[in-house]
């Protein structure tokens, strides 16, 4: 099986990636039907030339192959239930949220956890709803897409042939774990720091001259933090775990990078420890092509193995079973 | 007094700052001379079209009005010394060193602190030297020019119109601590915090993944944490006790919020503590001009308070006596 231009694809919740994502796969000739519930936000798509269902039974009985969840973290577990009441046995359920444990058990909460693939787009902006979304926004994107053990390989073929077919994109095929934990580095704890930024100077009683001569340092490291806080707090909550545990590494390093700074002590180790990833440029990207196909004894060990070491699935074969990875 | 177009400057260091500066002066008919300490530093900038001195010697044998010191600041106690051998003893002493308090004590020490005024343009960009200069860099800059109770007014007023001036630049009169302490707020902490996140990513188990998976929030995360690391730990060092100061502060409330994650408390207000920055925009700029007479009864005190509320110099009368604050 997998993805064909024949097929389906409905959207839940038309924002910022929900909205891009459709408007990308509309260019693309793919039939793609949306919903979100906001009148607004349907108006809006419509508009920009989306297909809008009236709701959440009129986009399922339409018997989409692929039903994309594209709602905040919040609403996950809302969705996934009205979701089900009205979806088809053979449709693959997957979503774009920034955390994957979370939104699988949501998902499984609803029943269709047989179904479902998780998948989270790396790119966004600090904008959110569809008036900032943007056909090219995912196009090429880099993926995760996880699996756990019972994920069908079918439904994690249609999944890939979305991400590297018509989106022309590249993916990451990990464990929920892995990528919850990798997100909490890249993605989690950075904006957390923006938002402890922003507070820093906000509280500070010398903030109005701070605030005057802040530049590209203080603004690059704040941008992420001037995003809807309440997406950001749920973000970081909904990863808790992975959050805390990195944030537990960050205060260990700076507590004894204060305590060096207090006692005159060498602060050298500290600025030199990221060297080889300062350094490190594209140099990773030397490996052979792999082929893994779906199915074969160990694949899902030897997709997430290469998924963790960085390696991306670029394309998949038209019987959805051999996985080019690059 | 004042700075006119019939006046010379001195840049000693012509790396990223000093050749941007250098440039900018020419271009706007300044007759600025430069000097680096590196051979092909005075080979580039000669070919961009500065005026090069072969020494400090012959800098300062062409008796500028202005000598800015632009080199980094390890370096600055030793030029200081050698600036000073050669100096004549009209001219005014300027930086533009990222911490103000180590500075003055540098110039200070080699017998120029009557004649010093602190001055940091809030410019720059991960590049450093002259290769990396650019004559619009700092055209039009906020800029930090800092004093101590013996300032004389005249030397104030020359830095204050080399920045309003040919540079078109805003100048926010400050104390050396303030400016130190918005400084570690603004630009020492998030280099800081950009040098952990690259520090966390780079040692932790899932790098590889992690590496591969980083979108916006990582790069403009880090972006700073990526320029010379021993750069870094200067202005960080140099600026300790405020840095670490604010780094307290950071760990109190990071400590905070991973407490709440850890236990499933409330993480609202760690969100929506910079909500007034956030929404803030530019309502700050609503001041009617203020106008202030160097050397009337409490003009530092008027001047730093007014640089302190964020609001800047942007002009000096003909006689140099009269400044207009925006």
């Amino acid at each position: 099986m997998g993805l064909t231009s024949t097929e389906q694809v409905a959207v839940v919740g038309l924002g910022l990636i929900g909205g891009s994502l459709a408007r990308a796969l509309a260019e693309q000739g793919v039939d793609v039907r949306g919903y979100d519930a906001s009148a607004v936000t349907c108006a809006q798509a419509t508009a920009a030339g989306v297909r809008v269902a009236s709701g959440i039974d009129e986009l399922c009985a339409a018997a989409p192959q692929v039903v994309v969840l594209a709602v905040p973290l919040r609403a996950m577990r809302a969705t996934a239930h009205e979701v089900a009441r009205y979806l088809p046995a053979t449709a693959v359920v997957t979503d774009v949220g920034s955390v994957k444990a979370a939104v699988r058990s949501a998902v499984a909460g609803a029943g269709l956890g047989d179904r479902y693939v998780g998948a989270h787009p790396m790119a966004g902006t600090e904008h959110s709803g569809f008036a900032a979304s943007d056909p090219d926004l995912l196009v090429g994107a880099r993926w995760a897409v996880t699996l756990d053990e019972d994920t069908c390989p079918d439904h994690l073929a249609t999944v890939l042939r979305l991400v590297t077919g018509p989106l022309g994109g590249t993916a990451y095929v990990l464990t929920d774990d892995v990528h919850d934990e990798a997100a909490a580095l890249v993605s989690h704890v950075p904006h957390v720091l923006a938002t402890q930024l922003l507070n820093l100077v906000a509280t500070a009683p010398i903030s109005d001259v701070a605030v005057a001569l802040a530049a590209g340092s203080f603004r690059d490291g704040t941008r992420v933090g001037r995003t809807d806080p309440r997406r950001t707090e749920a973000m970081v909550t909904e990863n808790a775990p992975w959050v805390a545990s990195a944030l537990r590494v960050v205060l260990r390093d700076l507590e004894a990078l204060v305590a060096a700074l207090e006692s005159n002590a060498s602060t050298a180790e500290f600025f030199d420890r990221a060297q080889a990833l300062r350094t490190s440029g594209d140099s990773r990207d030397v490996h052979p092509r792999a082929s893994v196909t779906l199915g074969e004894p160990g694949w899902r060990d030897t997709l997430t193995s290469l998924g963790a070491a960085g390696r991306p699935v670029v394309g998949v074969d038209e019987a959805g079973e051999r996985l080019v990875v690059h």
